[in-house]
């Protein structure tokens, strides 16, 4: 159906079925592999260089603006608290041999930590260590953002380790005013009305949660950059909670726009597709995505709005109540590497990477299209034989495919259903769909939704 | 409750509930089989002699109006065809024998041909040649109506029979201005309200597509001659597709009266029954016909509507809308000998055209005695008791059937619930929820609706 | 969370939350259960003598209000019958042996029946006389409110070992103006929104159906004495149907304040729960008593609606209406002993009636603190943690359990959802909703709903 990406008017550019036509799926998973590898030994945090570091990285796949929010400006309920930077940290035995060393691994500081510089005893120490013990060889990732304390994460076999005996702690952290930084990416469409993805960038060493959704999205920009679009684009990189809750009260006036939005996190493992549905529960980029991954060859799971997990919970506040679901494979909290040093480079795969941004793509090809049309000659089904849109043998067993796509959107066209909707009660693909759609406007059977 | 069928005024006619007690199943399902067998031999189409002869042999059974439309007339997008006829057809081969034989089987000739007397070699004879590889002892049956071509139809057997050589091929047939036929009956009710059965007597030698529907319909129709009913019947038999159109059109001021609706088709075959709903999904009609099916012996599947099949098609277009369903044993499209000449009076029995018939007649009593009452003392139970309608001796384990139908009735008559939704949500045959009613209403419990 | 319990204003007095904290569940069912024994050898009725003693007798544990209502009385479609008492009743035989007798188990007289002296046959007597073949051990309970007869009820055997002869009959009862009798009591709440608990107390030695109902509704108001509560409760003991409709007549003008009922038998068996819903199906009383059930360790059933039962009948008719279900364990008809001399003492145990009433006392803590709030920060989630009702330490996998409580009301409480239904959806127990509700009232993000 290369008609439908014809403009009539004006330069030809690229339209989303060219862009899902020529896709290297396995060459896009690599590319954004590889950007995971660029990302993964940095030390971001909510705030301070690791995040700048990291969005300037992200500049050379998509031209994101870089936004800095001064510490102490107001948030709805929250107060944009203090900038965190860090150079060092580390345990010294009474050897003076590092046990625990920052430079080996950031998740092995406390994220957030306050900085400390110490002799004490390990029976002093231990307050301010953490381990898995049921999984012994990984270092767990915590933070501390909202209480000022430091402490240090390491594995539990490490731990065991430890004898007793004088330690010398130094965590060379600062902690003070400064601003907090995300990215944001905004592609003008034919309309102001934006679609929004956005992801969490405050995770240090963690691959899936989240290097695999602030890549993805990124390269997801790069892909529909120059290419003929019906909504704008707006892309965040923000740090997780404080992010989201910046961004909405800086944007509180043009929430409106926002038609369908996209959180994406832990897009890069190999487990099945998990889409948790918006608060609204039935929104479009909700009956999208199900759609697309219905007619995936993917595993996947529709799961019910919580108010728990990554930024959703702001975007789907009670007073927010944007339509914006969130995008995953494996969630969060459902796999055992979930915030410890497994979520590595081994954890995720180009493969995984690549088959998720070509999903994302299509749902994003649904949204482009949907629409609600109206049949115009909708009293007995029209001639489409004379218009060259049906079989001129009767008597055959089956409708031909395009045959049955036109019918049903000819008999649903009356205002009530979209062609998503047709596609979901036809069991035809959205794609078929769409695209007999375009076929009957052009014969003028179908029209704009008055 | 043969009180129900007594008129208060006027000469007593007889009641549906008479016919069904009288109802001899067996006896209908033969008469319904040996109109089958006359009409069998006729070569029908969309227009032509053959439906004329076929609506004349209906009218020994029912006294229909044949109407006749010129070809031209406009209906909605449609223009009707010209009208065609034929004397015969066949294949001679070079030997000057009939290879193929329209008068051994009419369904040889690609119906709806336009006339050809012509020599030519077996290649190019093939492409106007339609055999089923994969059933090979079969005719199928193919049509060509808006698009002017000849052919023939065969057995793939009889197909790789034919010998390199030259063919003589005449088809003796005329396509050109006329009239598109069709049968309508109405029977006046004491309402003008309608319930249509409508039937498509388009198809040649085919008996459950559908002879069983043309011959169901007619015997129905004399089966209600007579009785005193509350709504006006229309039954039309029509050629599909154009024959609906055409009516719907010049019908289109007095639509609304049309409270329900059935397409009868493939009903004499063994198989269980099916019934597509209406567009509207929960009409009466689709929910009596579930009731009705529930409560019979037979196993049955209610299909969601789906713009494909029968004249429903039209019905149920959306500017349409008509609360019409299609009933069914074994689907269009559903059994392998569907468009063939494997349909044929084997495949038929008058035992399922009998069943056929009886469940219909069902159906029209659950539509004839609905209706939605009030409870006129909806304060607590009325005392039935002291009204002879309830036992006196208390401490059963159970309330006789009669007892709960009253309960479920004068709880539920609220004005929000017809007896039909009371029918289903007690589980109660409807036969026994109406007489239960009519008692109710006897002794002044339960009034019309306001 | 005693907090909740604790009155700003006036006199501390205990709340449900004490109640339920100090219940000594077993104690309850052998309070409930020796109870039982003192009413079961009672002979009740719909009016009389056996009525009020058994009363009489239940408010040595609620002071009840004990009413009168005239023979005659006109209450809807009823009027209040004869009051029946009754001394003695049996059947002698030749030898002058009671062979039947009432002082052995007051069943054996047809409850209601009209006094008889009279010698006669056996033929002539056997048409008065009642068993059940299929159960021969047991002696049937059954009556004759409405029709004037007399009659026996004994085991099968015992009436197959009566021999021809000359019999004397004796019943020394009588039926004549009186009144109907029943109690009341209410307990005033801090609103004059009701909540209506009703039990139908004209059973004479049965003790399932409905001593156990009986018993459980006084124990029930005992417990609810001197207890602060927000609804004030209204419980009824009364004759099935005609005492129900009597109370309903006379209060027809303030049935608008009852927002919540049940009605109460069969209790005491140790059958799984078994609720059946209210007409309106959905009523705030049905969601709790789903609610509790589910969280409960017993098996149980949720019953649809249906005109037949108890007095639900009438608190269901669809001129009243009301909120009110029917909690039992094993329902009327489903066992065995159901109407016979086997509901007797080993029956029902104290045990289950203790559970039973633990059940209704969560029950009404449900309906107590169930309530619609509004997020008083809807944008965004407030931040939870700087007023000490979050974790320090992120990154964990999972959400402490009342952390998740109040995400889930923060994001529910948007004058859509009320507790209970957000204790549905988020599958956490109401009990801790609740708590996490108080705790947001107290810091201020959780007001009323406008």
């Amino acid at each position: 159906m290369d008609a439908i990406g014809i403009e009539k008017f004006g330069i030809m550019r690229p339209t989303l079925r060219d862009v899902l036509a020529k896709l290297d799926t396995n060459g896009e998973g690599r590319q954004s592999y590889s950007l995971i590898e660029k990302l993964y030994p940095i030390c971001r945090s909510i705030t301070g260089d690791g995040v700048r570091q990291s969005l300037r990285l992200l500049q050379d796949t998509v031209p994101m603006e870089v936004r800095e929010v001064p510490t102490g400006t107001h948030v709805f309920d929250w107060t944009v608290p203090n900038e965190w930077n860090i150079c060092d940290g580390y345990i010294k035995n009474s050897a003076g041999k590092r046990v625990v060393d920052f430079q080996r691994c950031n998740l092995h500081v406390l994220n957030y930590s306050a900085p400390v510089r110490q002799k004490m005893s390990l029976a002093e120490l231990r307050p301010h260590l953490f381990t898995l013990p049921d999984k012994p060889d990984w270092i767990p990732y915590r933070t501390s953002y909202y209480r000022e304390t430091w402490g240090f994460c390491l594995s539990h076999r490490e731990f065991e380790q430890l004898e007793e005996g004088t330690y010398e702690v130094c965590i060379d952290s600062t902690l003070k005013s400064g601003h907090l930084t995300y990215g944001e990416h905004r592609k003008q469409g034919n309309t102001d009305d934006e679609v929004l993805i956005s992801c969490h960038s405050c995770h240090p060493s963690l691959c899936n949660d989240n290097l695999s959704g602030m890549v993805t999205a990124a390269r997801l920009a790069r892909l529909l950059d120059g290419v003929s679009l019906r909504y704008s684009y707006r892309f965040l990189w923000i740090p997780g909670t404080i992010g989201s809750i910046t961004w909405l009260a800086r944007n509180e006036a043009n929430l409106a726009r926002i038609k369908h939005g996209l959180v994406l996190s832990c897009v890069g493992d190999s487990g099945p597709f998990n889409y948790k549905r918006s608060r609204q529960g039935g929104a479009e980029v909700d009956r999208a995505v199900e759609h697309v991954l219905r007619h995936s060859d993917h595993d996947f799971k529709m799961l019910e709005f919580t108010p728990y997990g990554y930024d959703e919970r702001q975007y789907c506040s009670p007073g927010i109540n944007l339509p914006v679901g969130s995008f995953m494979r494996t969630p969060n909290g459902c796999y055992a590497q979930y915030h410890t040093s497994a979520d590595d480079l081994t954890f995720v795969t180009p493969s995984a990477l690549g088959e998720s941004l070509l999903l994302l793509l299509r749902i994003i090809q649904v949204l482009e299209e949907n629409g609600c049309y109206m049949n115009l000659n909708p009293k007995c089904e029209p001639q489409l034989g004379r218009r060259g849109l049906y079989r001129q043998m009767g008597g055959v067993t089956h409708a031909a495919a395009r045959e049955m796509a036109m019918l049903w959107i000819l008999n649903l066209s009356d205002g009530q259903h979209d062609l998503l909707d047709i596609a979901f009660r036809s069991g035809i693909p959205f794609d078929q769909i769409s695209q007999a759609a375009y076929l009957l406007r052009e014969v003028g059977l179908l029209g704009p939704d008055a």
